[in-house]
């Protein structure tokens, strides 16, 4: 498989010969004010440009998109996008909103859910604390974020996590699954009063007790206001704790194949 | 009260008018190798020197050694303090460890001690993980580490925490003693395989989320090789996430005041 990391979570994938476009946030550089009540909300979003054309993002079998935050899914790719692309959104709500937009081709991701033959089985995150989901206002706006295992006979395993902390639920899925390959957001967003709502560094250590031959992707950082690891961070990070054969962090418009 | 960052966990605390020495790591820069199997094993410790002549930390009126790990209580300690001086132990272990190297005046911290009318309150931290303390050899090496909780009529509360990550028994500490000062080793030291035995950054929210009013004094930053949290980045993030009004990492030789 290739993954070519793009931008934030935007990321290409090539898997059993088939391309996925994942949570396209096709914005120009500055375009969205930062995420209100997050940490460094004075910078725009998002940070930086695209690495590569918009249109070289389209040529793709189907679109997933793990939910519907600004920063996985904006206006510039619900105008970008054919509205006839294959999407798989997560829920009903994401469907609808979807369809309000334009889209016809959507497909609900499950745990029987596929493109052809590569199953692609939706998984839950928990996209910040327990503490924040008992905040009603706050629960409502972190809302359901969810993930997708990629299987294919010819491919490893892929469990693309989406945006969550670390729980039991993302613990069983890893033992579960047995990824080969894992893509973690480790931007470490921060919201004001209630930490992380997407893993952070130490995460890495997780994944890595539990399935100590995974090769663990990091994306979701340095595009967005609230996201407080750096790659470099990231990889230093690695290093130290001696897992590096384990962790890349590619830059934008980079490719990592497995 | 003032709190003097001298280097590592040492600290010179004066509380009640009664100077404190804390966890004295004396010995010059780079005399002991870095502690193996830990992060950053091939950096020397201490890594900077004493920011004072030696000779002035030990015009106190006792001493306090939450642990007898090396970053903690050095051979260096050993030699240069008078074996006369109050010490202030956390168990008979190490109360055994300091009579052997001659120390003559040495009391066990407990729910009851104090000195003089300063309560001086034991308590409990977890210096690693649960997966670390499941490894027989790894929980012998961690051990028991304590904090103590400082407490005058004429003063704020102090919690000194000490080596320990964040649980569920600081939780209950911090509601229970509700310091107005807390002072957190949040360096971050990570042993290879099993990730932070101290806190990080993340622990500076966890203890204003409990306590919003508290002043938080990093220390165990920069001074030896596992820790991987500077001052710049524990303030940096204070400042990320609107919290920099109530934390501080004085540079060794700096001092605070509440």
């Amino acid at each position: 498989m290739n993954i070519t990391q793009i931008r934030n979570a935007t990321q290409l994938i090539t898997y059993a010969g088939k391309r996925f476009l994942i949570d396209p946030m096709l914005a120009a550089k500055d375009t969205y004010p930062g995420f209100e009540g997050t940490a460094r909300a004075q910078i725009r979003n998002p940070m930086v440009e695209l690495p590569v054309a918009i249109d070289s993002l389209l040529d793709v079998d189907a679109i997933i998109v793990t939910h519907t935050h600004l920063d996985h899914w904006d206006d510039a790719a619900a105008a970008a996008i054919p509205k006839s692309m294959l999407i798989y959104v997560q829920n009903s709500g994401d469907e609808a909103l979807l369809r309000a937009q334009g889209f016809t081709e959507l497909r609900l991701l499950s745990q029987s859910s596929h493109f052809g033959d590569i199953m692609l089985i939706k998984t839950s995150g928990q996209h910040g604390s327990d503490a924040a989901y008992a905040v009603p206002e706050l629960a409502e706006r972190l809302g359901e974020a969810s993930g997708v295992v990629f299987q294919h006979p010819d491919e490893k395993t892929l469990y693309l996590i989406g945006d969550s902390i670390w729980t039991a639920g993302i613990e069983e899925n890893l033992r579960h699954y047995q990824p080969e390959v894992v893509i973690m957001n480790t931007g470490w967003a921060h919201i004001l009063g209630f930490g992380p709502i997407i893993f952070g560094k130490e995460d890495l250590l997780r994944v890595h007790a539990l399935l100590p031959q995974a090769q663990i992707v990091g994306t979701h950082m340095e595009a967005v206001n609230h996201c407080l690891v750096t790659r470099r961070a990231l990889l230093e990070y690695a290093r130290d704790n001696q897992i590096s054969d384990f962790v890349s962090a590619p830059a934008n418009g980079d490719t990592v194949t497995y």
